[in-house]
């Protein structure tokens, strides 16, 4: 760990003292770190290095082939899908996330191909560290 | 199913060809269902509506009794936890994905208290359907 | 100003050192600010306070009545529109930037009125300080 | 003008045309070029394409060379500066809006030079079309 001086206006002080505080941060550190850390994934994922995402997905399981569909395009990547979680939202629908690690052009492709399949009716990839940084 | 006209500027329809195909649509409706769909997703979540949602966290499980806070949290919101997945990305290094369901107000307050956390390295919180729209 | 001490881990700032000299900062304190600031300012427009925003749009000013619709959704808002730029992109587009203060939810139903619009091709609405705080 | 067929289901497009009626828009195939125009400068944005930005900044003008350095930072990239408007938020603060036009990781970098100078105190880069598409 380092330590340095960081010297804020008054008034942002008080207000960022609240915002972290009803957020539950225990102290500014931590809630600075978690804002360098968004910042530098920022700018990670416009690079494409490696990085790790999660594609929540929530679809129609009565749909003719989407399972199947589904399962291929994984296996056929199944060096970028570390995993995954499925849910049983109701009599139709399922909601499943996805893990994914690789270069971000890569896995956005292979979310692409998911979120197409008809009977996917939501899909959402998002980018999170690899936990090498 | 409906089916009704919808009229393009020549280019833009060219465009929107290419792109669909280099995503791997089947066709123009699946395209524009997914639209539709992710745009009435945003009106949903700037409602409070019943939503459902997935934290994706990276943490370092080394860190004192931090998975033990981070179930106590889930614990005494059991009623919005619906299932999580849990990754050894390395030695040090977790990723988990926790899937929630509630009003959109919870569900972030909920989410912020996990990110707070202090050996949470990174917190991304995405918004999806519930399964019954 | 106040001034205080963060601890960060030496890793996480050496990356954090090299983006913000990248970025051209001249040194941590300024750098954390515009995060700070950057965060308060994503609750601030949750929240439903006075806002400033600026709607960015591109449209062909040869639609018909369109330059009309614009200036009359405009001043029967005239209280909340406060100025205006035009840029002649080329011999059909021009790009206006509108600059709006009010209520998030009052200048977000303004900006849709005018975005929706016949021949408006792009329309970003995005969110900044008042400048009281 | 190109026109084609788009299947629907019935609930879907009942609350798209809910939503669409809210919004303003004039029919169907008015929102749908809107959703598409935008889902396609997603794509334009990842390129390096050249693209047009506008920068929103607040900052306070009492800030000792802040003004003069904004304007050398314009003038030495006069190529990529179509225009700027500027508003007198109030005694302290003033809002300016910076119209970009070229290489998205070049306007990304002059917007960066300028948003990290000492008394901007919020900067927020837009991208729209250029008007060629």
């Amino acid at each position: 760990m380092k330590r340095f001086g960081v010297s804020l206006p008054d008034e942002l002080l008080k207000r960022f003292d609240v915002n972290i505080n009803k957020k539950g941060y225990a102290n500014r550190s931590e809630a600075l770190r978690d804002l360098i850390r968004e910042s530098l994934l920022k700018e990670q994922i416009e690079s494409d290095d490696e990085i790790a995402g999660t594609l929540t997905l929530v679809y129609n399981h009565h749909t003719p082939d989407l399972s199947k569909k589904l399962d291929d395009i994984q296996h056929s990547h199944h060096g970028k899908v570390l995993s995954k979680l499925h849910i049983h939202l109701d009599h139709h629908n399922c909601l499943e996330v996805i893990v994914l690690k690789g270069k971000r052009s890569e896995i956005q492709k292979l979310a692409d191909a998911m979120v197409a399949l008809r009977g996917v009716n939501h899909g959402k990839l998002t980018f999170t560290l690899t936990g090498n940084k």
